[in-house]
């Protein structure tokens, strides 16, 4: 099976956990699916005895996890990103389902480093977060008691993970050379700095510029040699000459 | 949703578990997905506060929990019932995944009650609870580690029993506001004009730089108000102040 070598590529982020048995239970759930790459953004407390004890014999994923202090280091690398959100909308970008970003997350991480991240226990991910990465994701649920446990949202999202790779359709055309995490960032830096000398973009009065821009060139899926393009569009017009 | 009164009709039966976390996370677990059915064959702890603990607002589900002696209890005037194993095989009798089970279980709890029974946590169901049901199911998990916790299970398979009973997917959300085609075309001039002014773009030897720009905007559907957005920063860099 192919799909296992993308699955092994596939990072799942734990963005401030509170609970140390939770870490333990996502490494178990992952690992049950064939999933080992974890990556905790700011833990309140690892390593732990409860988390391994939760782990149940995928101390192995604990053992390897890389520990970070923002996300931005998690995601360092990554070609594709899925924020999982138990909102149906994210600042208005519609939210795909569980079932339908896994066959597109596992074909990514075929080709580069692909991440799925997830927020705290009790507030889930913050607008920040979820604007950082590619795509909102959601497990339906039901609307009268969404409150799924962390290490069973991991559990489903690995599952279905594991489904799509175990049964890949083979995307119709061959998948584009996507720009990396840092790239993309590096672009939004250059725009604001180029918007800001220009006058068009205010920081003291920023209204929702920013955002609007990420949310746009985070839907378009930015490719390596687009976002060169576009850098170079902006580094040409704040040279322009008179 | 006709679905959701399928889900209230499925019964999760829990056969023998040790551990009142796990039926805790499994009451949990069910309310997420819309079900409400909990039995509990002689469990070896129960009411127990590490259950109420674990159940995290799906206390409803516990307090109305059916405890019963046995399986052929629990199993009394169901019409289908699934023996969740971690098998292959159970006695020749082909074992089939979660996933293609559901829909089945879902359409017979429209007839009338449906189970689904899981074994302990340490070895699971016996041959002769197996045995006792309709058919055995499994979740396609990694061969080298195939241990999912209980509460991990039982959320799985609902999640399995609600995306059945939800599809047909319900329909779409409300579509964004679209920019027109001649909107998008004035974009597209605009942002050439500015660009040969710059001297990024060269008109006698354009390579494809015009067709790769358009292929990027015309990937992300732009919507009205982004077109706006983009015209104003092109339009802004294009009289940046000196």
């Amino acid at each position: 099976m192919n799909g296992a070598i993308a699955l092994d590529r596939i990072r799942i982020v734990l963005s401030r956990t509170s609970h140390p048995g939770n870490i333990g239970a996502a490494a178990r759930a992952m690992k049950t699916m064939g999933l080992s790459r974890l990556y905790l953004v700011a833990p309140s407390a690892f390593p732990d005895p409860v988390a391994d004890a939760r782990a149940s014999g995928a101390t192995d994923v604990l053992e390897s996890a890389c520990v970070v202090d923002s996300l931005d280091e998690a995601l360092h690398g990554t070609i594709l990103s899925a924020a999982i959100t138990a909102r149906r909308r994210e600042r208005s970008v519609p939210v795909r389902s569980a079932r339908e970003a896994a066959p597109e997350l596992v074909a990514f991480a075929e080709k580069g480093d692909v991440a799925l991240v997830f927020g705290t226990e009790m507030s889930g991910l913050t607008n920040d977060e979820v604007e950082r990465c590619s795509m909102p994701v959601s497990i339906p649920a039901n609307p009268a008691f969404s409150s799924l446990n962390l290490g069973a949202a991991v559990q489903l999202l690995c599952y279905e993970l594991r489904m799509a790779a175990l049964s890949p359709t083979p995307p119709a055309e061959p998948l584009p050379d996507l720009a990396t995490f840092e790239e993309i960032e590096g672009f939004h830096r250059h725009l604001e700095r180029a918007m800001t000398a220009s006058g068009f973009y205010d920081p003291a009065n920023p209204k929702r510029l920013l955002q609007r821009l990420r949310r746009l060139f985070g839907r378009v899926r930015l490719e390596k040699e687009e976002v060169n393009i576009l850098r170079g569009i902006v580094g040409a017009l704040e040279r322009k000459p008179d």
